[in-house]
């Protein structure tokens, strides 16, 4: 790929987007009783006005320590040419992740690599723009020996090597063009997840079941492990709802010890989840490891990632057998870049990626490194869905589109993740028009930040 | 223990503390090029006005962002009661690091743990001030049925159980009477990192070697890993120096991939290192256990822990049998609650803990931890040190105090993490007078921070 533009970054802006869900129990669960949806929003301008926006998603509280991340993270991206970051992404990006004296706050984890995610998300959607591409055909169009200077292996090469991903994307592009035609025209699959937060009641759950089906959608998530005699009531429930030709999954959100987990999912067996997802501390491979191997035998896979640190611990999820069911987020490890490694590795171990999106933006990242790796890498959807939750979707001035339980492929330009302006407007927190509003009632009384 | 105080928690502040350590090149390593040594630093007022002091190390950009994190945090500290704290710490600390919304930014991870862990340290020696013991004594007093209210077994069940950990207790609890009067007497033995930094010259190794060995110095490590050669002669050159009756470590600051680190240090074996330490990514365990596994055959054993990001993962480093020696650290995992629970796990696995003191008040922390594990816990010294760097102490109210290369045992209460009014008023980001002084010269011109 040809890289010549003669432009530098002007500024990195970040603002803090907070969205009050909290006051309706969506996106409730075993460990996140309360969260308002909210995002770091990254807004990188070129010298000649050209923006891209990036995003990481977060629960609320604490978003503002993200913001201060990418504040101390920006020396690094302003006034810095787009041709040298471009050109050789993959060391720009270890720039970004191994700055000497920040490394320490990581290094390559939490708020640091929040922080970088948006950040790299929106060099990202500049990218797209600059090419006048979405994400996923940028990299679709892109070569083998290219894609790989986009990629920092350190840490990795015990288990894939530069050369080993080249042969990997050699392989994965052979009939890459009609997968591309057949893409645009019938999509990608999508699970959904709205269904079954822990905070709803039955007759919510019921509705919303019908009202998915009706939809097309034939894969269903509900969220569990709070008291296993309403978990098996509502897995019951749902069940009813859905009947057993289509999928249900579980969802556990890290709630258990690992003997724990393995007890309560053996006594939901007979709803014949496809998985159960975070069944403990996303930190522990070896327990996911011996969740899977007890499971194995039920025909129930463990799924786990989005809080999955970074490629190095995705790296032993693998190695390890510890998960069937690869749920990488667009935006808690370093960024797409990152992402692309754990792409390849799955495919290198025969694991299925289907990506977490259950969050402010996800969605609109996520389907194009799923679309990328139906086209480049593993060459299939057999066995494979995008997440999907129908929340603030609105709020995108381009936002993921499913119809017929399908995220539908478009050819417009970046990576979708521009909000509207009046959104920033609204939900910038504290001094947006809703949250003056919100901040003089009640609901919000005892919030601390 | 009886715990009544009728006290309760007025105020938390935090404090950027940042020495600028880079000029001298004092604490570089193959990753940390120019750190400034730096602290979070934590004071916890009682509304009685007695204080408590904690504090977590940085290494100067970002420190704000720690404090940004103590700032979300504080709202769960103030205002509580100090019976609600002590009582049942093990569930306090949870609250800390499972804030539903604040969760997410971790978990239990990079900036929210080093917040937590500045909390939690200055809770302790609040604790200590509240009982008139050091740390060290205060836990050694304890019963083993009160340690286990401290812990949160979390994630840890499946190999460490409460009833087991009290059984643990129990047997290292047998002579401790002695042990602690032995403690008092002869205190416990160090090792220094000081004659090592990547950073210097010859000359200054040789100056420190002779420096180091005159006050009884029999174990010294140095940095390695930037270039093969210049290893191979810095090894001779200490070896030359210290011979080959005292003790050698190498540090290589996860400059590593996994087979490249095992390559490395088999070239390094004939200068017989004890340990290599950090040879990788400190998220590796399945990578670190090759490394273990491969250089077990020459004796050289295996070390990490200052980046090991918390109990879950250290449990995989005991389960994998990825180390020998646990290298903790006072402020990296959420403060002492969490550490005990680390050295409960090396005594059931067998491993030695060697804590991790390179940096600013860590020595004054791990002292108390290792006294512990040596008064309760292990019950030996044997093939056991704390690593010892002669920096910054004399910034502190009571700092350790190393003498013919032993740390002092004493019986002055608290945690001995109290920094003097004046180094505050000095050393204070960015508006401390030294800051002030050094901001206005070239040294720091481009700092972006």
């Amino acid at each position: 790929m040809k890289i010549n533009y003669e432009k530098t970054v002007k500024s990195v802006e970040a603002f803090d987007i907070r969205f009050p869900t909290s006051l309706s129990g969506d996106g409730s669960d075993a460990i996140h009783s309360d969260p308002d949806y909210s995002v770091c929003y990254v807004i990188i301008r070129t010298n000649d006005d050209l923006k891209g926006h990036g995003m990481t998603f977060t629960l609320g509280k604490g978003t503002n320590i993200v913001l201060n991340a990418v504040e101390n993270l920006k020396f690094l991206v302003e006034n810095q040419s787009l041709n040298e970051i471009y050109k050789n992404f993959g060391l720009f990006w270890r720039k970004l992740t191994s700055e000497s004296q920040l490394r320490w706050l990581g290094p390559e984890k939490g708020v640091m690599h929040l922080a970088v995610a948006a950040i790299v998300n929106a060099l990202w959607d500049l990218w797209g723009k600059l090419e006048g591409k979405p994400v996923w055909k940028l990299l679709t169009d892109m070569e083998p020996e290219f894609v790989v200077t986009l990629l920092d292996f350190r840490y990795c090469t015990d288990v894939l090597t530069k050369d080993e991903a080249i042969q990997l994307l050699k392989k994965g592009s052979e009939g890459k063009t009609q997968r591309v035609e057949e893409l645009l025209e019938t999509g990608y699959r999508a699970y959904t997840t709205a269904t079954g937060w822990l905070g709803y009641s039955d007759e919510k759950m019921i509705e919303l079941c019908q009202k998915y089906m009706k939809k097309g959608f034939d894969a269903f998530k509900i969220k569990i492990g709070q008291d296993l005699k309403r978990d098996i009531e509502r897995c019951k429930l749902m069940r009813n709802q859905i009947g057993y030709d289509r999928t249900f999954m579980l969802d556990s959100n890290q709630i258990f010890d690992v003997d724990q987990a393995i007890d309560w999912v053996i006594k939901l067996k007979d709803f014949k989840p496809l998985w159960i997802e975070e069944p403990t501390s996303p930190d522990d491979i070896l327990g996911h490891a011996k969740i899977a191997d007890a499971l194995r035998p039920f025909n129930i896979g463990v799924a786990s990632g989005e809080m999955i640190a970074n490629r190095v611990v995705f790296k032993q999820f693998f190695q390890a057998n510890a998960f069937e069911f690869c749920q990488v987020d667009s935006a808690r490890i370093g960024g797409v870049n990152e992402i692309l490694l754990v792409y390849l590795m799955a495919k290198k171990f025969n694991k299925k990626v289907c990506p977490h999106a259950g969050g402010v933006g996800l969605s609109e990242m996520v389907q194009h490194l799923q679309f990328w790796d139906y086209t480049s890498v593993s060459g299939s959807k057999e066995g494979r869905y995008i997440e999907f939750v129908d929340q603030q979707h609105d709020q995108f001035v381009n936002p993921a589109i499913v119809q017929n339980a399908c995220y539908i492929a478009n050819l417009s330009s970046g990576y979708n993740t521009e909000l509207k302006a009046e959104c920033v407007e609204k939900f910038q927190y504290p001094m947006g028009s809703e949250w003056q509003k919100l901040l003089k009632t009640n609901l919000y009384a005892n919030s601390s930040m």
